[in-house]
């Protein structure tokens, strides 16, 4: 978990305790749910240990729910295997290491919070619609984007936070090819639209 | 709003009053964030009589975030319009009138609530399986029934919870041509992948 784990401080071995009972609390219980003070008993601190380290509960979410997509570059791969690519890195977020933890985090919260749901938009704006530009016509990176969005949250929402069983029973390979073949047409969709609509 | 406005006894009145402010809140706030109280003050009436209307807030609840999907007969319409014929009528559940509210707030509160999350599940095998089941051939039912649920719901937390932009000012002329291909596309490869794979 710890990257150097033979040279941590102690200072930053409690950051990271606090880090991460952050993250699952704020995983299980969304942003309204979790406090500071259950958040402390589950390290266990001081809460007052981690205003010292994160300033307020904001700031600790921010650092909890941290999200860097790491998005592969999508010009290195045939355009035609980038949908399936997109949804196998998409699941590798959701299942993998704890590194990707920030996503599920945020998308939880901000079904009910406000301040949550800005800070998607802008991992929206920063990081997805860059790297779907290289992909589709000028233009139509926005739509494109947020289509391709509208399917991978909903993934996720039925697939991890729903459990609807038929979407969190599929095999990864049957949610690849099912689900990429989807994010593959809206690429698709992308190109044509400019094609035939645009002047 | 009331089915037979003329014919409403005065206690018929208070309990769709209440309905009406328990729909708003738990709307706004989702399950866990609108108390009884809140609700009460909202109508105004005093908590008791919520209590006596409607035995509890899980009761009250549970009457408020009804579902009737009211999913058109889909084997009536040529196969290779239901979709976009499903996502208009998703479409017309969110933005119409208030008569499909009930899914609003199942969704919104599921995330953070696994009771209500249960209901949706409930909500997916009454209604949405035996609707879908017509269109795609036996065993595909479920698998084919939950991929599209994950598009239609991605789509209605883009579009109405988390309001990204592209998705949220879309026209629904737009959203029914793009989503509306995607579903049928779910609704095909479940006929291809029963004819190709199964023995």
């Amino acid at each position: 978990m710890t990257l150097t784990p033979t040279k941590l401080s102690k200072s930053e071995k409690t950051r990271q305790a606090i880090l991460e009972a952050a993250q699952t609390l704020f995983y299980e219980k969304g942003y309204d749910g979790a406090s500071v003070r259950q958040i402390a008993e589950a390290v266990p601190i001081d809460p007052a240990m981690i205003m010292r380290y994160f300033g307020s509960k904001e700031g600790l979410f921010s650092a909890a729910a941290l999200v860097d997509l790491r998005l592969p570059d999508l010009g290195s791969i045939p355009r035609d295997l980038a949908g399936k690519g997109l949804v196998r890195h998409f699941l590798m977020l959701w299942e993998g290491d704890r590194s990707g933890i920030g996503l599920p985090i945020l998308l939880r919260s901000a079904v009910s919070n406000q301040n949550v749901a800005d800070k998607i938009h802008e991992v929206f704006e920063e990081q997805v619609v860059p790297a779907i530009s290289g992909l589709v016509p000028e233009g139509e990176e926005d739509s494109c984007a947020g289509l391709i969005v509208s399917q991978l949250f909903g993934l996720a929402l039925c697939r991890y936070i729903l459990r609807l069983s038929p979407v969190a029973e599929m095999t990864e390979q049957e949610i690849v090819e099912r689900i990429g073949a989807v994010i593959q047409f809206h690429l698709d969709a992308a190109r044509d639209t400019a094609g035939s609509n645009r002047p």
